[in-house]
């Protein structure tokens, strides 16, 4: 399980549609927290220092979305992010949203590249944060146990 | 272009993130607004009509998405809708976004089912529905013209 | 009435709650479209100008809120801005979403101040835009007729 | 502090605007949020229940905000509820977004009333929650301690 990061999360009702579910592109909000929240986890400095201090970007180039059954308001479920490929320029994620009863919700198949902010240019994945990923998807072991989200 | 249906969009500040250009979610955003207004423009009563008081849903099921290029806070764009499939139980839209310049800054294909909002169950389009669309896929000659949006 | 900057707007399935009526958050997104709809058509440039090419910024210092009815997916409604005081380095503005039966929803009162983005501080009204709202305030007479905004 | 309920909660990207803080119509979002983890917090069946299965809503009817300093991208702050009144159909509540170092960024004070979501008419505060909150006021010893956030 070394190659997922996930975080238990509540669907609330800012989250949910008049049909009482969740409204689709908040799906995508959830796990755009969701990557921020990883870059936290395995970056010195986070997405924040990344994005913000660093001026890198990583924007989406594809995304390919399946939803298999609703989330409704009070739902407990798990937001999951996988690696599934680290290229030189280009980062391919999974996500995914589990019910308590393992059901998948839905998933997402991402794929990123790494910018310059100045230009929106694409550049190689900078080498700190390459190295974290690398390291998320071999840690030493004890690691990656007890995290624990801080959201609302 | 029949088979199209259009709205020019001004990229707003409330689209936009720190990086200053759409949050991706956002477009999803847009293009839900785009639906409703092409039901709304094809079909009597409406989508509010179709969703609130037939209890009719029409949740997304898979949809794929190809970023292009950037659209910044202030950009005037086209958000257009094309059908591409109409099954028995289910539709296939895409949705596209574009430059002043005919330059594609995004684009999505979707599939949606209809369903009954009391049961989440899917149903067969209902006829109004099915009849409204046909309708749209071809138009008496004259017909949709001067279509205005009606959003700040 | 030419103090009123008005737009119509249809209230969206992607405006509203499990409720089935606006959640409330999203009355400020679209009174600060509202907004931006204003000063792209006052003043040369824009809002994306002013915010983005200026690096002016204008942040709300406080705002009061009502409450008065509720408004549903589907309803056609206007949104209004009326200057209320210009200062010399703020501006009080009210927003009200009102019925096709002129029953207002709800309404907003908001006091902005000018800042530059780059250091968030306080500033004067930019010339530009202090004569910009004059002229909105005072026009000659014939203009802010047939203003229509063009949102999905 | 047996008043006040607190999370802890850190800015993400998706809360920020082209300026690089906290676009404010958000801070309501957080804030409804809160009510929510609240609720979750206090009451038997929690937000969901209240809402979804008993049918009751927590309209607002007012709320003044006043902004004192900006939160930008991966700014860590608590969100704080605190109760003001307890009235037989409505509820005072004050939000407060305060910084580590103890700097209030905002505050919202905010009345609800309790409405049946069928007729959205006004209600006595269902004795259920009424309990719940008096029992918040005044919590037996040992209690309140630890509560963790969950969210993403």
């Amino acid at each position: 399980m070394t190659n997922i990061f996930s975080i238990p999360y509540r669907i609330r009702f800012s989250d949910c549609d008049p049909a009482g579910i969740v409204f689709y592109p908040q799906y995508f909000v959830m796990f755009n927290d969701l990557l921020e929240a990883w870059v936290d986890a395995i970056l010195d400095g986070g997405f924040a220092g990344y994005i913000g201090k660093s001026r890198f970007g990583m924007p989406i180039v594809r995304l390919e979305a399946d939803f298999v059954s609703v989330s409704e308001m009070g739902d407990d479920v798990d937001l999951e992010l996988e690696v599934q490929r680290l290229g030189s320029k280009s980062i391919s994620l999974e996500y995914r949203c589990v019910g308590k009863d393992e059901d998948l919700r839905m998933s997402v198949q991402q794929t990123l590249v790494t910018t310059s902010l100045d230009n929106h240019k694409s550049i190689e994945i900078p080498p700190a944060l390459r190295s974290a990923i690398e390291h998320f998807l071999a840690p030493t072991s004890g690691e990656h146990s007890g995290y624990q989200g801080s959201r609302a």
